[in-house]
């Protein structure tokens, strides 16, 4: 049975990048030999890391003012890196706590500086995104969380900040346009919108490389990755390959604006059986709905069992809501199609009509 | 034509893994999905990681006194992570310097304390491993580096040391026994003989964690890796994966004990070879010769370009030298069959008959 994979991250990827992955594991690029044994300093590497990081410039619509680099560790190792790079001695950054992660990003920033939390939907179970707070002029930058896939709420607009802006853009970068001028330091694991696990897509705005004078270790400078176009040392080879992959297909799928077209036609058709149907209601404010995880709780706690089992027997998977908030949760990234979350919404309406 | 894979790494994996591999990213164990889009939260995955932890334990003979853990950023993250976790503010660190990558590691230690080089064999362009040094004992560690991949050197017996070695085996963990009572902390990429580059495999003394009491930044702490089994934040899974199906290979190959004599067959060949044919030598002391990476140069430097081209006419791919030593390089990892050796020696033979 085909299954439909609503998966929180790592997600449901393009079947074609899946496909091609897999043929690259036994041969890559007529090289007689597999992505997983090839040097990463072969030419044809070289050219999938080059093809990558244009792609990314690209599909962003930025020049080369902003440097692309492919590391690893995850988001979770960035909320050290940007301060480590960003912030000097004694100064301090400003944050907006919208979330688990957002808290951890502020955990790490601690170690290196002041943090200021302006503002925090903590009381609320982050059920919304704070917007009215003012941001510190003399903060090295903004820190912002763009989507938070535990909670299913989303920024659909960037304030505007005297400062730059750093944003962990984890789970929705690439599934819509934004303008990159605003931003100082954008960073995202691949395993949401762009690629599968094991790479992070980190922009940065070069002028502010070294911003914060420390005496980096190598692999947590910037610089020294720039300089090195990510081959510093061995890179996450096949991850890479992946994310270029997945960004080929966003761009044939038309980019940054199509994809958003896309997603905002999923997410709609799934908020309005949640706001239609009984059975259901929404867990966030409207406004700050996520188009990539949509969060809702059955009216009738105990409709939770049977509606899972329903979802299960119709080839649903990872839709169980995270601990922090119960229920259901519909990740819809850019490659899940429109015909799995109608599959989803039939369920819910099945479901309704035996059990209202 | 097959090609016969003799790069210093990433590297050759065995068949059956990149196999499995590629059908993973297809389907994986029953699930419907690809291994690309899996939860790493899923109990599938969750077996993944036991397994790869329970199969490094197995292999290496050792119990639970040490902690495995799955990473990433490469050894060149271990650099700094090392004295990060066991040298304590103040203290310092033993270090030998057998190449570019000791080298580096000892430029991260100095960041955090005293790095005191007891032996270097730069000088020489690193062509054999210092053996007659002190350990002080009143260092926090001796740190070692076991395959230098660059020069073709490994290390045949390790010191009695005073203190718990920390030992970068990136280009030999488990390509042979090793006793690790005598270490504190052992790390490896995996892309040589371990799997696909994208994870890096670390174990650890667990008395020693915390060893430093200095706070650290999350994704840089032993400790916490160890209490998460490795999943603080989303794992390198596909690498991860890969890993655990080298680690099933190298099991079903009988173990350290097996894959030891079969590179150690290997390398004879090639070595022998190199010490009869007169158009080739070797480049390092005789008692230092590495298992792993076998260096030679043409006698005559003429003779280069046309035996590289003898080379890759027989399918041979990846035998240039690093820069820094020139000539050939032939890298003949667990996964490299006896009978890719057997061509390489047939073709040195072919030549020096044709040009001798």
């Amino acid at each position: 049975m085909k299954k439909h994979n609503f998966s929180a991250g790592p997600a449901i990827l393009p079947q074609s990048v899946m496909q091609e992955a897999s043929e690259a594991c036994i041969e890559f690029n007529g090289m007689g030999m597999s992505i997983l044994e090839i040097s990463h300093r072969s030419k044809q590497f070289d050219a999938v890391e080059l093809e990558a990081r244009q792609l990314v410039h690209e599909i962003g619509g930025f020049d080369d003012r902003f440097a692309v680099l492919f590391l690893s560790g995850g988001a979770s190792t960035q909320f050290a890196l940007a301060p480590m790079n960003l912030l000097k001695e004694g100064e301090k950054a400003a944050y907006v706590d919208t979330g688990v992660w957002a808290s951890k990003a502020i955990k790490e920033a601690k170690l290196f500086g002041k943090a200021e939390v302006l503002a925090s939907s903590k009381d609320s179970n982050y059920s919304f995104i704070p917007k009215s707070y003012d941001i510190p002029s003399d903060a090295a930058y903004l820190h912002l969380t763009s989507n938070n896939t535990i909670y299913g709420t989303q920024l659909h607009e960037f304030p505007k900040s005297p400062v730059p802006i750093v944003c962990d853009m984890s789970s929705d970068m690439y599934s819509r346009p934004f303008d990159v001028e605003q931003f100082g330091l954008v960073y995202a694991g691949a395993q949401k919108n762009l690629g599968a696990a094991g790479v992070t897509i980190v922009i940065v705005r070069k002028d502010l490389i070294g911003r914060s004078e420390r005496q980096l270790p190598s692999m947590f400078d910037y610089k020294l990755h720039l300089e090195n176009g990510s081959m510093y040392n061995t890179p996450p080879v096949f991850s890479l390959y992946v994310t270029m992959l997945t960004l080929r297909w966003l761009k044939e799928q038309g980019g940054l604006a199509a994809i958003q077209k896309h997603n905002e036609s999923k997410a709609a058709i799934l908020y309005n059986e949640i706001d239609a149907n009984p059975l259901f209601k929404g867990t966030v404010a409207v406004e700050d709905r996520s188009l990539m995880n949509v969060c809702f709780l059955p009216t009738n706690a105990d409709h939770e069992a049977p509606f899972m089992e329903m979802a299960k027997a119709a080839g649903i998977d990872g839709i169980k809501g995270h601990r922090s908030v119960g229920g259901f949760r519909a990740s819809i990234y850019n490659a899940m199609p429109q015909s799995s979350v109608q599959v989803l919404v039939d369920v819910m309406r099945e479901f309704a009509q035996k059990n209202g």
